[in-house]
């Protein structure tokens, strides 16, 4: 139902696969959430620690939606070779035998702003806000084309800077965070291949400029979601602070 | 993936009918958004023409969704004696050969606020937090059980006061408003109507006492649905006040 209207606009010429990517890039630019004011003033240690404790809480939320996010994907797709790649999405955030996944590193980041491990995996502080959102996701990819489904994934083009700048900063500011920054570590190389992937993956199957214009939206589409969770944790918890009934509340 | 789990409870006495609607009550009491901030603001006559428009404009997204809602319900029960007297509700939002329906109704409201039908009905600026929680009223009435389904429009024992009080405040707070308001005359009857109907249909129909916490946690969730669209629009247009990117802008 969040879809936007791209019929006007099919009949204009396919876009090449560089001008595609600038398309995809120019999203990034205008809705990524790099930009949020709460991102801002983490970056510049503005934060207090219950508010690190909010967004490390809500985005556990997310984080433990993710491998689910990509079993969806696996499951839609009949080709092989594309479960293959994708496959490494799921192993990377649950782990394996050899190496613990980002859940687990995030369970740490959040252990890390002092928060009780069990508390946060119970999911029953998350702002429904941030639910709504991250479930949002999940339909999307669920009920989208495949295409769409991979393009929204495109996020991962932005946030290897995003990553590299937080950690610099919450080393900076936060310096007790320092312990729980693995999950980051591991993003920095992860995110880039699976940005890689899929930007052929949506170049190469975006035949028509219908399809090339569904997979920006999808993108942009992801970008209002990622937003919306910040949103919602600045406005519960930074300014002016009203958590809903039930949600999390920090310390006083 | 919202439900609480309410298995521990499940050992204890049934509540009687009249245990189960003051439960039902405290959710209202506690989670209705008559307290919430921004309610309380317009009826304090402290919003903007602006401030209302956003909030005419992204409401109507929920409003719109309102039948289609009913419509699922409709679709998921095979006793035509409940479905006859659901059916009232579609009527009441769609309208009829007769009259006209709430959304008719709310897009004049709109209207009397400054905004054009077309950009109301476009849905096209709602803000993308009220999107996903208004979908995520769908989502609860077509995945849940049919008994929390019907449970979830319970806000509707709620809803009666707070659109009087409404009323009376638009009028005297913004009486440029003044000709937008059938939309609340029709519901003053339309409410109470539809709320004794459905609480008869959760008390009968909920035989265990998992079954009574089941209905009580599907208000609770419904109530935090209304509640997190007026988060959202607090947040974008009063305070801080910064809608996401694409979003609706009041005019400076």
């Amino acid at each position: 139902m969040a879809v936007q209207s791209v019929g006007a606009i099919s009949d204009e010429p396919v876009l090449s696969a560089e001008e595609l990517a600038a398309r995809l890039r120019g999203v990034g630019k205008e809705r990524y959430h790099h930009q949020h004011p709460f991102h801002l003033m983490m970056h510049e240690g503005k934060l207090s620690r219950g508010q690190m404790q909010a967004w490390a809480l809500n985005r556990y939320y997310y984080q433990s939606r993710i491998p689910i996010k990509d079993a969806i994907i696996l499951s839609r797709s009949e080709d092989p070779d594309f479960r293959r790649a994708w496959r490494k999405r799921v192993v990377d955030h649950d782990g394996d035998s050899i190496q613990e996944g980002g859940i687990e590193r995030w369970i740490r980041l959040a252990e890390a702003t002092g928060l009780d491990r069990e508390r946060v995996m119970r999911c029953d502080e998350v702002l429904p806000a941030v639910r709504y959102a991250v479930d949002a996701y999940l339909d999307l990819v669920k009920d989208r084309t495949f295409l769409e489904a991979v393009a929204s994934s495109l996020t991962e083009l932005f946030s290897r800077d995003l990553i590299a700048l937080r950690m610099d900063r919450l080393r900076q500011h936060y310096p007790w965070l320092s312990s729980g920054l693995d999950y980051f570590t591991a993003r920095l190389h992860q995110a880039p291949e699976d940005a890689r992937f899929a930007l052929q993956y949506v170049t190469e199957h975006a035949h028509t400029r219908a399809e090339q214009e569904l997979a920006i939206a999808a993108l942009r589409a992801k970008c209002d979601i990622l937003w919306a969770q910040l949103d919602a944790i600045h406005f519960a918890y930074v300014q002016p602070g009203w958590p809903p009934p039930g949600a999390f509340r920090m310390e006083s």
